[in-house]
């Protein structure tokens, strides 16, 4: 389907489109719940001083005000701005609410996010992400790392989507090493080893000697590390093989070992230890989470986050947390732009219920109420045209039955796939189970 | 909960609030989907010249733009703005997919819009709506505005809020009675007539006669035709008692007895027909409708909207259409400040898995997995505290049972409300219905 939306990198869905969009909502909706996540929803916009604490991100944030604004008292810090992520806005809820919150604190919170980027494929300037955090009060188990890598992996799985693999770090283990080998400026270090899949070894090597000052060795022994990619736990041996001594290196190691060890075997084949991934932003300060679809790498990472120490602080009371988000309009559009799943119709409705005569419009409105009470959903037509356009009306939508009322009040329902029709009690008839609602199928 | 939101008119929920919401959100989508209406979602922002061409709302408006917007191309019609309602992007989107869409196409829209205004209560500058509308191509059947009464009347009688009456009224009726007593200026005697409520009909009186040029006996009349509100359809006796005559009249006090007829009875009690419903805005064409909360009437109406001989118009095709709006965060907000209704805990969670000692974290993990797999939220204690220290942090949360695995392998679980605990195995145990999920339930 070739139709391009009016404004670009504002994505609009037609109706079967949201179906498979909706899909995915609902899917991740519920695995987030039955692992116990609740529901938080935060206000659109923040203040600019807000948003803008965590650092660089001020060329792509929308600013709002009013169209005619001649009273205006808002500006600078205090004017306000559509939130770029659901992270900062989530701290800020987590300070001001703190008082009514039992923590540890597990909300998911599925929301529309603006950025005024230059727009691609998998690049929207409006777009919705799937977060879930936990945050502790003071203190937060590192049990938590492991645990939100099952609950991604397992909401992930749940979704039309090809093999996805989750590549998972910990900063700790880079720091440590970063400064074992006499590199202290770690975000430094970090920028470029991120910029490894884009430019290679041998410009990352460049990068390391000319901007941060490394020797030769400094960025092969970084280069090493970056290298190591491991399904189990082996990436330990071959760290310690690499002969760097660092007490911070130790505990990032023993850390993403046991993340590792448990994730690959609870979700085997979807977890790997990735020495290489960086993460952009500077608040992560444990554990780091990058994800692709196997095949897909090139759309960029599907779902990361990390572990921060302070999420938020409110006096002297810190929030440690850990948290993942999916991109979900990434992923809605891949599936769509790849036809990876459709839906089976293009409406909700199970049942068009014909009209013999105008005068029976009100005897339909019963058999349609009839059975929506048992949960199946139907469309009354709106006016008595010939039976052929009635059928028609509902072959277009893929509506799969029409239901008929002889002038004797008995019913007949069709399936219009296969012409079958037989008699039906509005009070009882039921349709096959796949056949209630639309279902989003994969394709192919 | 004496909370107050950080910034003035962006209401923000605590998770048990959220919850609320969301039973409000589920329940309505479930009733527009038994009804066949297609979900739909459009773009926050729409362009301003896209915005005010219906009129007068400019100064409610927000506009969007780039924060540092040094290459400013965008100004004046082409720049951006926040929607302030979910019809006028709708009919954009229809005109833009009209070739991919069939029609009469129903779709319901559930996002949030935004608006300037001075925030009190029931009047916020962000909140949600939940729109249903039907559109045609060319003609649309007068049996929708019937339709639609009653998808609205089912939709709000499933809310946990109390007696709602929907008021009818018909465009036509007016605009034909005005005209038969002389008054051409239709938009004029309706913004009039739409403060009868609040500053009465001698003001109202006035008004007509000092802005309009109406006579005593015009104003009057005008006053009389207002003043009818029947819950059946005597309301057509009584306005031929009047004694007006003009073929718009008749063909309005036709259509408006119709929907009364028919509404009455399949929704009795819930519908009336009010004559001195007029709706601000001028693209209505025939049905009216608003609603109230019995007992809550100045909290404003809670569902307002009507039939429109052209939603949108492409070339020399116009799309009639009718549709109604939900004001949800307005409902909501009522709800929870009236406590209308509550959940019944915080969290989606109804089992927590208890730890014995740490080494009991996968093996827990497998319990929470067989319970998942039968659709029961779960959570897993992160630490292996004293047991009186988890049962607590599920008893903060309202988790309704713990579950015990002892060394040899068996399970316990108790309730923690009645105390009662007993063996249960991961594979079959099953919670009451009524705890499987966090209910939302009527208060008082």
């Amino acid at each position: 389907m070739a139709r391009k939306s009016s404004l670009s990198g504002f994505p609009e869905w037609l109706p079967q489109e949201r179906l498979v969009e909706l899909h995915v909502l609902d899917t991740l909706r519920r695995t987030f719940e039955l692992h116990g996540f609740s529901s938080v929803e935060t206000r659109a916009v923040e203040t600019v001083g807000q948003l803008l604490r965590k650092g660089e991100i001020d060329k792509e944030v929308y600013a709002v005000s009013r169209l005619q604004d001649e009273d205006t008292g808002a500006a600078g810090d205090d004017s306000l701005a559509l939130h770029f992520d659901l992270t900062v806005p989530f701290a800020r809820y987590v300070v001001e609410n703190a008082g009514y919150l039992a923590f540890p604190f597990r909300r998911y919170q599925i929301q529309k996010v603006w950025r005024g980027e230059r727009p691609q494929e998998g690049r929207a300037r409006e777009f919705t992400q799937a977060d879930i955090d936990v945050v502790g009060d003071g203190a937060l188990p590192f049990r938590y790392d492991i645990e939100l890598a099952l609950v991604i992996a397992e909401a992930l799985s749940a979704l039309p989507i090809p093999a996805f693999q989750l590549r998972i770090n910990n900063r700790k283990l880079a720091e440590g090493f970063y400064r074992g080998i006499g590199l202290t400026d770690t975000p430094g270090v970090l920028r470029s080893i991120d910029k490894l899949e884009k430019i290679g070894p041998a410009k990352v090597a460049e990068l390391l000697k000319t901007e941060l000052g490394a020797t030769a060795e400094q960025a092969e022994a970084a280069l090493s590390l970056a290298g190591i990619r491991t399904e189990g736990t082996s990436f330990v041996d071959r760290v310690r093989a690499l002969g760097v001594e660092d007490p911070l290196l130790e505990e990032g190691l023993a850390e993403l070992e046991q993340v590792i060890a448990e994730a690959s075997k609870r979700a085997p084949g979807k977890v790997i230890a990735d020495l290489s991934i960086a993460r952009g932003l500077d608040y992560y300060t444990g554990t780091v989470y990058e994800t692709v679809l196997v095949g897909h790498e090139a759309l960029g990472s599907i779902c990361s986050g990390g572990r921060y120490d302070a999420l938020a602080s409110k006096g002297n009371r810190t929030f440690p947390g850990v948290g993942l988000s999916i991109g979900v309009t990434r992923l809605v559009t891949r599936i769509l732009s790849q036809d990876f799943a459709a839906a089976s119709r293009q409406v909700p409705t199970a049942v068009l219920v014909t009209l013999a005569n105008d005068d029976s419009w009100s005897a339909a409105q019963d058999v349609a109420a009839a059975l929506r009470g048992r949960g199946i959903p139907v469309e009354v037509a709106a006016t008595a045209e010939k039976f052929g356009k009635q059928i028609k009306f509902a072959d277009r939508r893929g509506i799969p039955f029409v239901w008929f009322t002889s002038e004797d009040g008995t019913h007949e329902v069709k399936d219009i796939r296969s012409g079958e029709q037989s008699a039906a009690d509005p009070s009882s008839w039921t349709p096959p189970v796949e056949d209630r609602w639309p279902a989003v199928l994969p394709q192919g």
